[in-house]
């Protein structure tokens, strides 16, 4: 049987639609769990998001206007009011976004490290804020 | 090695757009899968939608109106029929919706349980019923 | 501790947005996988892409118009360019694609096959071409 440690992150956001960087967060829970592992240094990170109005996703975190431009055009296809709503809480536009992100990215890990290209970082994506809100992390060694 | 445990499971649709919840009935896969597992009730779930005009995900199950509000902007982003749309067959956008909602959602479980917020549940998302449709359980002990 | 086996691949794209059917590609990196394992054919696999412009997602392969109807209207709701994005490189719109179709898929592994719907198939969705890409195949054996 193989290893696996699960961790949950409290994360704070500050903002209606947010998406927040939680790359450096999710690499130190790796880092621990390798710790852990007496050599094992390989592996697979599921991220998961325990919420309906929230999601997550993998993005460039390099330049700050890309998850601008990407929060703008969400607004525009999914604006918050729609005279066709039903559901009473006026949120309705913070579930759809959500589903179109997904509750959940998988990441593999080699060497310790999160497998990423240059640019890529993982953010928790705010669409009902702000709030405090849980991720869970959880790593499967090989 | 570890253990894994996949079953079948038949969902029927009624309508050409709905979400149908599966939650209790992965759960009660679960059930099953944690009793074979002889003391084992930690690992991961993998739902999976071997069709190209249905998806899966996860999304409120307490207020009903939100599902009704998902497939109501769903259908004005993705109208059935536009002029460009090459595909004989009129059900592109159930296509395109499947891809937007994804082919399999990935469920944490601890202590036998499903890991959900207070609101989540697993949504089969039918785009181009009715028809009687498969999804996969995947289940992994840790 | 189970057995799991990583492989990178490159994918050449030729167009701005494209999908690139790799499927056979996939199937013959589980071939080879299966091949080392000594008896285990079952397991899963997790198909990552390592790009912010690029994505994977799982669609009809049988006919090529259902792809040409989804980038089609992926281009209609995210046409390349909008008044409001600030990223400087004109790529806002590969951005937002990458992110509705994924960064992942799982798909399952049973008798040495993938497990798939009658005319199911894994594309690398390029939304910034032509590049060279990369994708990397993990198979975890049950």
């Amino acid at each position: 049987m193989g290893q696996a440690t699960t961790f949950t992150l409290e994360v704070p956001t500050r903002n209606r639609c947010e998406f927040v960087d939680v790359t450096r967060r999710v690499q130190a829970v790796v880092d621990q769990a390798v710790a852990d592992w007496a050599g094992v240094d390989t592996g697979t990170v599921i991220c998961y998001v325990p919420h309906t109005t929230a999601g997550i996703t993998i993005q460039e975190n390099a330049d700050p206007d890309v998850v601008h431009d990407v929060l703008w055009k969400l607004e525009q296809l999914i604006p918050k009011n729609e005279h066709a709503y039903r559901h009473a809480e006026g949120n309705t536009d913070s579930h759809i976004k959500a589903s179109m992100m997904g509750s959940s990215v998988t990441v593999l890990v080699s060497g310790g490290k999160l497998v990423f290209g240059t640019w890529q970082g993982i953010y928790f994506t705010e669409f009902d804020g702000p709030r405090t809100r849980r991720m869970i992390v959880k790593i499967i060694a090989d």
